[in-house]
């Protein structure tokens, strides 16, 4: 199945060298034919790693394996097929992540528990992890610091384009790196980490330092986005710290000297959660909900991902619709504080709606323009209180249904 | 907007008198041309009413008026426009609902408390009162006992199909009847009473019985259902008794007195509630999810729940995939106790998964079949306790797409 690549599609960035990670792709003809679909990237001793994950209950085999792993806090080596989820695959799911992992620690010399695995794809067809295991040698072989775009590439399914980001900050002065790759166009919901990310650091930070920092950029980023509500049972988001820079040390609470760091972390996060958005699965257009006015930050929240998740407001911003009755409805439907008589609702920097009303003789000229364009803006004043929270989504259109309605096919 | 009739579309049964109430159309130009969209039905003194509401926070005036109206549990008369949904109108909203039982109360010589009024359409756009009001005593001098078809499809929108069932049943040896209609096919979610329902019957029965008894009828049919997981503003089912048959004396407290009336009532308005899942916007296929083994009656009904509102279970069903896959993520995102590797799949009759893992060699014959037929059945059993539950909804397909994506043009 060749997609058109998305209309909101951004471009590579050009991605550096990071000091210690080498990265790359194969062909290991898992589910696809003429495209690569295995990647591996190696780290250097003393990595330090951190892991957010899908809060879906039946998560699939690689999730457990890599929240076992990430009790030691240390990492290797990552192993990422795309084509099969190996999620809902019983025992020979369990046996496919144990011989990948034992196969890429053969190969580094490492423990097995340095090794992280995800994989994405179909669920509940047995992983043929032999083509996997075959396929390893080689590609570690292969591997190099200039792998990025390779892997991006390698780790796609229904994307349409590769999705990296980059980003240099100084951590007390010593200029570090961060780089991240990720994946995602259909199954994504908030109440998770999305799809798969992984984001490479070459400065040296404890690994409970870097989970507290990849949890709280993944809930600002990843975790207010949605593409149809769908929460994968493969989500994954790795953070990796090879310590190849030599800056000040850095404690797990020493949070002052990584307040730059921190910043530019989630800056990446979400410039790698929009990029997926972006690539929604038919997605058109890119939509913004900011909710003021609630009675607190994480109502604010799920007001703007009950709108989000609407796929009434969905297909009315696909027709170009400013259809502000539906953003009330999705307001309503929402199960937060919201009174109808204070409630405001803008498209595009034009209020159509005042305190439960239309207003009467507002501008549509601007409101009409706005609607045509790729990325919508959807502004809602609950007038409640202070709480402020942003969401993320794409319309919904005739290619989610073309893409869904024949995946398996 | 000319939309062809539902292929899950049911015949009209036959209607028959029923003793009390005459209904009927009229065309008020309220929106569309050329096809009524103002519905009136009157009641005899001393009929009981009761009724259930959306959830949503946002509702229209028109909900507001009915939930205070009913507090003195009398009807006289019903009003009802299609077109427009008389939501987040303002002042001009709570203006158009009292003229309008204040011209019905007018017409009957009855209290404007006696009169329960529902609008259905869209959102936000003031309701011309004028118009509805003007064609009000011309439809009042031309109300009816057969009027059941004609108001069936005058409360219709994006309906394709009107919709109605009837009942009869004994109350103590004495046979009473009861007769429903309904209208609905989007903006139809679970949490809530759907779009709109008007139930009658003969019998003479107390107001706070009726609601006791609608209450618990409504939460076994149409809150089990979902077209689009989008809660409308306006939901309402009303339930009048028009006490005309001379059955024993019922209070409220002799449940036993009624059992089958109750049985008869439950089987009715899921009779009803199924109806408005066939004519779901762009549906193509009804599908039926039965959970079982679930902690509770109310998790069950959640895994089912959310199984009916995954967009990716919809668009494979559409698709005539048995994608079990899917279902097996729906049930993780549910947020209900799980345990995956206890989880079973069956489509059609056909275990697909079993305790966590594919059922190997399971005969895919029956279940391809079972996927190009109108009616699915989706079997869940989480291998935990004695919890049962059911939801229906329809496939997601192209047409809701187009439906939706030109709503207002």
């Amino acid at each position: 199945m060749a997609l058109p690549t998305s209309p909101l599609a951004v471009p590579m960035p050009e991605l550096p060298p990071l000091a210690g990670v080498r990265l790359g792709s194969a062909e290991a003809g898992i589910r696809y034919a003429g495209r690569t679909d295995l990647v591996m990237a190696v780290l250097p001793e003393g990595t330090t790693a951190a892991g957010v994950f899908t809060r879906n209950r039946c998560p699939g085999a690689p999730v457990d394996w890599c929240r076992a792993a990430l009790a030691h806090g240390q990492a290797r080596a990552l192993v990422v097929n795309a084509g099969n989820a190996n999620v809902f695959t019983g025992r020979a799911g369990i046996e496919a992540v144990n011989a990948t992992a034992g196969a890429a620690a053969d190969l580094l010399g490492c423990s097995v528990h340095e090794v992280l695995v995800a994989s994405t794809g179909v669920i509940g067809e047995v992983l043929p992890h032999a083509k996997l295991i075959a396929a390893l040698p080689a590609l570690y072989a292969s591997l190099a610091e200039d792998g990025w775009l390779a892997a991006a590439r390698g780790i796609m399914t229904t994307d349409t384009f590769p999705k990296a980001a980059t980003r240099t900050v100084p951590i007390d002065g010593s200029p570090v790196r961060i780089t991240g790759i990720a994946k995602g166009s259909g199954m994504v919901a908030p109440d998770m980490a999305t799809m798969l990310a992984f984001v490479f650091t070459d400065a040296k930070l404890p690994a409970p330092l870097l989970q507290d920092m990849l949890a709280r950029g993944v809930k600002r980023s990843f975790n207010c986005t949605t593409v149809d509500s769908d929460t994968s049972t493969s989500d994954t988001v790795l953070l990796f710290a090879t310590g190849q820079v030599a800056h000040a040390p850095v404690g797990r609470h020493d949070k002052h000297l990584v307040r730059e760091f921190r910043d530019a972390l989630d800056a990446l996060l979400l410039d790698l959660a929009l990029q997926v958005v972006r690539d929604g699965e038919g997605a058109q257009k890119l939509v913004r909900i900011d909710v003021a006015g609630a009675v607190s930050n994480k109502s604010a929240r799920r007001v703007a991902l009950a709108i989000a998740n609407s796929p009434l407001v969905k297909t009315a911003i696909a027709g170009e619709d400013a259809n502000w009755g539906r953003i009330v409805m999705a307001v309503g439907k929402a199960g937060e504080p919201a009174d109808r008589d204070k409630l405001s609702v803008g498209v595009g920097g034009t209020w159509m709606a005042r305190n439960g009303g239309v207003v009467l003789g507002y501008d549509e000229g601007p409101v009409v323009a706005h609607m045509k364009g790729r990325e919508i803006g959807i502004a809602v004043d609950l007038g409640l209180g202070t709480g402020v929270g942003t969401a993320w989504t794409c319309d919904l259109t005739h290619g989610y249904i073309d893409i869904n309605g024949n995946y398996r096919s």
